[in-house]
């Protein structure tokens, strides 16, 4: 039997389903389920990825066996539809458009309309009695078929604002400008056949072929035009930013055309089953009358409200459809409460009513801002529409970090007055500076780590690099579901679109706005959550979770199933007592060197580099027994922060010569208080200097050489406690004493031998009964991991310090990957940046040789990580798999460490149910060898631009 | 029953044997042996080792067993020597000497006269009627017990030449000084006596105790203090340097003394069963008449030739044993030769002949030379009296390591006369700066790296750290046993004793010899083969190997039976040729960088510098053509000189960086040949500029970064492989193109399209119909072994880089180790320094995995090392038993990399035959937890110091 490529639906039924998305694409499985449940659907069919992939193994060939299906099913749609493809008197269009797995709005090629020939336009003009409408039609689909069919296929690289599309255009505005009217609207039927036939005669004479005339040419040119696109520029660059894999190849969809742009009855729109910005439980969409989907999507027209609900204060004075076609949107409305009761999730909708009739033309799981994310999850299961276990894996790492973004300083914003207002499309607050175009974005936000805003009169996918370099976006025109509000919300950016107020001179890199012009490089603030534009740079703070009820409750639900430990890298007791909130459960990483700091001759940094720059252990000590008063007060001060909870503090662990300032006065200063000359002082200061100062003279090695400088922190740590012990003021004080960069057991006996002298002293001092300490170590040098057998011997706790441990894995210094990581990461050469995810295979195989060695000597072992990946999601899932007790991050990502964990055990207890999580079971599926070839050929395309 | 603590021998048997050094040290054990076989032994008794174990473990304290076990032997030993130890009238002499299992020259304690009380002199004068005798043992028995019981016993830490020993030397020379006379032995008994008592004196005054006067008192002070010698600094100096185990300790043996010194019919002396400078086969001794032992080890009185057959050029006119006194000869060389049979080796001998009577006081298996060694073995094989195994196992690698020493340039020789002649010690010549002082040399030879030559009148065991940081030792004094001759021997160290011409002026830090003043720090030459002495600094050239006939054999029965390859390191074609020469079969790793050298605008070094510098693809390239012709000639020239056997070459490896120059003229020049300014040059070599370049932009990374470097260099190693193939210069060309620094497959995947890509390119070009190949990679970051599976998918052959992965995996920057590594060795927190040899415990087992990874994918995967380890002895062995193919090194190691593989395939044999080789058990046993408190004590001890 052959492979069956086409899935047909419409007329009520269908032969896909939601759950084929991999098959189908997102668009073709969800038309198909709509079909399924009785909505109205244009009847249509969708070639599956399949073919995507066989098109790209077979050098851009369709399978043969595809014709004969396509035929099948373009005649079950004429059926449905009571039209025929490519008939003179009773003519069907169709669409063909894009469907891949997960949505890549924008990315990829939409051809409409097509169908229209010399033979089908009487033919149509007669059917509607509208040629306007017919010859606007033909307009539309001659600017599109031409630009993403023939220009492509033809190999051409038009400069920019040089290709068919443009050239096109001036045709029109010529036109425009010849009739004397403005707007695209006005322009008769007559105008627009005449514009026809220039548009048809201007692609011979640039694409050297004529534009095509059969319908079937228009629809297989499509169909392969789609596929294409699947591995265009944009589409690339967006896969790479959102992860998604090349191999999983696009579908493509056939549907019956229906128009919304037939005149005054008819309209087109989108919605959301709740407000994607917010997740209010209201009906949320914007529609425009007399319009084809693309106007809503692309921002050209600002756009109504649906609905009377759905109107803000911005949008008060308009008509919604609501009130303009009260039947259609009844009927709208019971569809989208429908749709939500079946897929139990906000659904984003497509839909056009064509002459007062109804036609849902897309529905999908809607994309939403993290804060929106929570508070539907938060309330779908109060609403008793899902479980908290499916709030809980409904919600993203991205998601929570939306909900944890800075914002503008409430005060800075009572204090000024905004330049104007647009729509929050994208939460949180930004400031930068003002960029005009995308390029400007990533060279300054990319290459220079400067902060930039993009302001654009609206962004398409072209902008997507610069969008993404970007703290934040602004545009003058589009709605909330135009181009930029969509990137920025799936980004989890900050956005304010559609600020009608903004008016931007390109040439003169200014814009004008609330009575001001802002030149390019000028600071302005943005207030994404309410969509205000300030001037100038106003303050960020944090966001208020502790009052932010929605948070509260599904962070309550998500302890309810992790099992992991989450504690916090803190080195002040002020982040102490911020982790605390965030729910962190201890300390896993106090950085002794990260106290340090102050300008004078009498704070601790000077004195530290009075320390460093010591020769001898005489002058060490009396460097010390300065240091000493400070190292405790903050030692003390934090463990009582943490109130009983865990503390592990780590010993000095930096190459020394870090400290070692530079400036000439501080060096003469330092000179002076240890009494030598600055000769001397450079001298000693050159003898610190180290060829490799990574994998030098730091951490253990600094307490085997300067035993002194061991005994001191030591001293610090243990006095600290015992004094808190002492005075009762904390409960259980239990410090743990982590030893950095070791390698052998050996040097933990070393070490060892001083804390215990160190501790029996202060037992004796105090006259304490008791006295507990732990002694561990970080595991962050590889040979750790190959001796834990050994090293848990005398350590007992393990600390992953990932971050070396990928450094000396990969023989990758952290801070000079710059000129190469770029290029592994475009190349796939690895699947992404081994310090933000934990390399599994590799590092992974380290930390669980580590993990195993370290349990065979001491099966209690308590085992975490403090390196960067104990705060990355997907690294927290593998410390989880890996048994691990706990993970410590810095305080603001702990609430992604406990989400982490919670999804991760979840996993696990459907794994345990023989029912792998789908995500995953997918993910292995796509990764057959699939379009290697056009990716590198687009990778090396993209590579020399 | 009690642990027996004591072993008797004497009277024609013992209750030890020679296989029992590890319980009696070497020293007690052959002393067992020649008692077992018959020979002439004084009657005495061995405490063990493990007693030595029990008095560090119990602080110091000898086991309360032992009393009554050393009465009960003293008892045995009087019965058969006929006096009785403390009696007054029939009293019996002992001496309490060490004796650990390996030999320790003089590092630790000896007693000597032990029992001479004020009760027991004056039966020893009327027994022996020779008062002066007994004067003169009695006044050496106080200078050594006070010095090395009581003083130590008493804490006392003299400052240098303000000891006990020294204050009663003082004594002695005012005595001398008041009789008029020069030497010792013209005092007379009567003047000894009185010195005697001043003696005793200044011990109380001193020390604040009397001398003992009771024989047992002097007995087991004088047990304790060798027991304690064990842990002094000299002998922990000697064990690090040595490798000798802290925890196999020294055992004591008691022994009757006999006496060389009772007038013109006594005599002591040395001997070897055969020549230890040269291996020749000849009783090679030295002897004194009327003298006790110590006389001639310490080198003060230069000794006689023990037989005409041993006499030299420079010993001609003196008197031999054979000749003073023919019986006792006659004696001794019958004994020797029955030594030599009985033991299969050449022996080391000590006799003492009292009064006519001769006594063998020891034997052990003699050091050596290492030329002496081969010849030796060889000889001994050729004898029938060890078969070929033996012969190649008695070859350790330092022996064959000084068959390959450097020598004077003979054409040098010839053109200047020496200075002077001394006794030929230790073989090679070598170079140096003079220093007078044993801490002057191991200052500026050590620390400062310079080449010095230490000259002393004589060495004692105070002078080992310098002896060792010297390049060779010079003496005025002292004979081929000598405490010089002893130690450089045992090192194969260049040295000349004996050189009576020398005339040292300390206080002025200069020498007069040959009528030349030489002041420290002047540069001198020495011939340790022949015994000349030249100033200045004459060249050194490498031995004639091929010429020496012995080494010739010893390398044909080595290849017999090791089954590891060895390749050489060799970048250039002179270097291959030299490593056919050393036995290498073929070069495992040719460094492409290595071949960048010149210092015109026109040469390759420069050429490097501008593609280097260079800006951008086409810059590159430019610079790459230039560059070009250089790396194919090169490479050419090579695989042509080694002649069909494989060449490993490995793209460019180093950090770009390295390269730059920083020479303002050359920067200038650069960036003229570039047509840029020296500011942008400057900019463009900061961009290279990297925080931890070891684990920067370098190896594959470049290759990737950069295609074009890899391109170039495949076509020039590819071109010079085909144009070899179509001349038909060299059959069976293979060049094996190695990739370093690789840490995952795609790298591979990606450097080996280049690869195929070129190859298919110059297979095209000359019209070949095969052309072979190879594509491996070289191991040496922590995760390739760690992913070894995968990467061996593409790779067909791997090389472990041990250097990196040592760097790696320890977190050892190789370049910064010197501010930490020096104490992890003094502490013992590593057992050697990795970068000498391999890491088993932690690279070892990556090393392992990598193996076993990559040839689970690919059985045969061929697998090598061509980091510094592979000519490395013990490192060697290791690469054997883990299942290498091949190792590859420096040519100069190559021969050592061949013993060391045919040692490690005949221990596999041993083992297989259910006998592991008697060392390791050995080694195994040893490392029980002893004297683990002492040993950190005596640790501190040397620090402070």
């Amino acid at each position: 039997m052959a492979t069956k490529y086409v899935y047909f639906f419409g007329g009520g039924k269908a032969e896909g389903r939601a759950g084929m998305k991999e098959l189908l694409g997102g668009k073709g499985a969800n038309l198909a389920e709509m079909a399924n449940i009785g909505l109205p659907v244009p009847a249509g069919f969708t070639v599956t990825t399949e073919v995507c992939t066989l098109y790209y193994k077979n050098k851009s060939k369709l399978p043969a066996e595809l014709n004969k299906q396509v035929a099948e099913n373009m005649k079950k749609l004429e059926k449905v539809m009571g039209h025929i493809f490519g008939d003179p008197t009773n003519p069907q269009l169709v669409s063909i458009r894009s469907g891949a797995r997960a949505s890549m709005p924008g990315m990829m090629e939409t051809i409409l309309n097509a169908g229209l020939t010399s033979t089908t336009i009487p033919g149509m003009i007669a059917k509607t009695n509208n040629p306007r409408f017919v010859y606007d039609a033909y307009r539309r689909l001659i600017m599109m078929y031409s630009d993403v069919v023939m220009e492509k296929a033809a190999g051409i690289e038009p400069a920019e604002g040089q290709g068919i599309r443009q050239q096109l255009e001036h045709l029109m505005a010529a036109m425009k400008k010849a009739r004397g009217v403005e707007k695209d609207t006005d322009l008769t039927g007559d105008d627009l056949k005449t514009l026809c036939d220039q548009f048809k005669a201007k692609v011979i004479e640039v694409l050297g072929k004529p534009f095509p005339d059969r319908a079937e040419d228009q629809l297989w040119g499509s169909i392969a035009a789609v596929f294409q696109s699947w591995n265009g520029r944009r589409a690339i660059e967006y896969r790479r930013i959102e992860k998604i894999p090349d191999e999983w190849g696009t579908a493509v969809t056939v549907q019956a055309m229906v128009f919304g742009n037939m005149g005054d009855t008819s309209a087109t729109g989108v919605g959301f089953s709740r407000d994607p910005a917010t997740g209010r439980k209201v009906f949320y969409g914007e529609w425009l009358p007399n319009a084809q989907g693309e106007d809503v999507v692309a921002g050209i027209r600002t756009p109504l409200p649906v609905n009377e609900a759905g109107k803000s204060e911005h949008t008060q004075h308009l008509v919604s459809l609501e009130t303009a076609m009260p039947v259609a949107y009844k009927q709208l409305n019971d569809i989208q409460k429908k749709l939500e009761q079946h897929y139990r999730d906000m659904l984003d909708l497509e839909f056009t009513i064509e002459d007062t009739r109804l036609w849902m033309l897309q529905c999908r799981v809607g994309k939403r801002t993290g804060v929106a994310a929570v508070k539907m999850a938060v309330d779908m299961c109060n609403e008793k529409l899902i479980t908290t276990a499916e709030a809980v894996k409904r919600i993203n790492p991205d998601s929570l970090i939306q909900c944890l973004l800075p914002m503008v300083d409430p005060k800075a914003e009572r204090e000024n007055k905004p330049l104007a207002k647009g729509l929050p499309a994208g939460p949180g607050g930004a400031a930068g500076v003002v960029v005009f175009t995308a390029d400007e974005a990533a060279r300054r936000g990319k290459e220079l780590k400067e902060k930039v805003i993009l302001v654009r009169a609206e962004t398409s996918p072209e902008d997507v690099h610069g969008m993404h370099a970007a703290q934040a976006i602004l545009t003058g025109k589009g709605g909330m579901t135009s181009h930029a509000a969509l990137v920025a919300r799936g980004w989890g950016k900050c956005c304010i679109v559609g600020c009608a107020a903004l008016e931007i001179d390109m040439h003169h890199k200014v814009m004008k706005v609330g009575g001001r012009e802002i030149h390019e490089g000028e600071w302005i603030t943005l207030n994404g959550t309410a969509g205000a534009i300030y001037a100038g740079k106003l303050p960020l703070v944090d966001p208020d979770l502790e009052n932010n009820k929605d948070v509260g409750q599904l962070m309550k639900w998500i302890d309810t199933f992790r099992t992991l430990g989450v504690r916090t890298n803190a080195d002040t007791p002020k982040d102490a007592a911020k982790a605390l909130t965030f729910g962190a459960a201890g300390i896993g990483l106090f950085r002794t060197e990260h106290m340090f700091y102050g300008e004078g001759a009498d704070q601790p940094l000077f004195l530290l580099r009075k320390m460093i720059a010591s020769s001898g252990v005489a002058e060490r000590r009396a460097a010390l027994d300065q240091l000493f008063p400070f190292m405790k007060a903050d030692m003390k001060a934090t463990m009582l922060a943490m109130q009983g909870h865990p503390v592990t503090i780590r010993l000095l662990d930096p190459p020394l010569h870090e400290f070692v300032p530079h400036d000439p006065a501080m060096l003469a200063e330092l000179a002076q208080s240890l009494g030598i000359s600055l000769e001397q002082l450079n001298k000693r200061a050159d003898g610190l200097r180290e060829s490799n100062p990574m994998m030098g003279h730091r951490g253990v090695r600094l307490g085997i050489t300067y035993p002194e400088v061991t005994e001191y922190q030591v001293r610090a740590i243990l006095e600290s406690a015992a004094e808190l012990a002492a005075d009762k003021a904390v409960k259980n004080v239990l410090p743990e004493i982590m030893i950095p960069v070791t390698v052998a057991k050996t040097e933990l006996d070393d070490q060892k031998a001083i804390i215990d002298r160190v501790a029996a002293e202060v037992k004796a001092k105090y006259g304490l009964k008791t006295f507990d300490y732990m002694i561990g170590t970080m595991i962050e040098i590889p040979r750790a991991c190959l001796v834990a057998d050994k090293m848990a011997e005398t350590a007992e706790f393990f600390s992953f310090g990932t971050n070396d441990l990928t450094q000396m894995s990969f023989g990758f210094s952290r801070d000079d990957i710059g000129s190469f990581l770029p290029d592994y990461l475009k190349k796939k050469l690895l699947p992404e940046d081994p310090f933000q995810t934990v390399d599994k295979d590799g590092v992974g195989k380290l930390i669980k040789m580590g993990i195993e060695g370290g349990r065979s000597t001491r099966p209690n072992l308590k085992i975490g990580i403090c390196g960067e990946h104990g705060g990355d999601y997907d690294s927290v899932k593998f410390c989880h798999k890996v048994g691990m007790n706990y993970v410590s991050c810095s305080p603001f990502r702990v609430p992604i460490a406990r989400l982490a964990a919670a999804h991760a055990a979840l996993e696990d207890a459907a794994a345990a149910k023989g029912k792998k999580p789908g995500k995953k079971k997918v993910a292995k599926k796509a990764k057959k060898p699939v379009a290697k070839k056009a990716v590198k050929k687009a990778t090396k395309k993209g590579k020399k631009k």
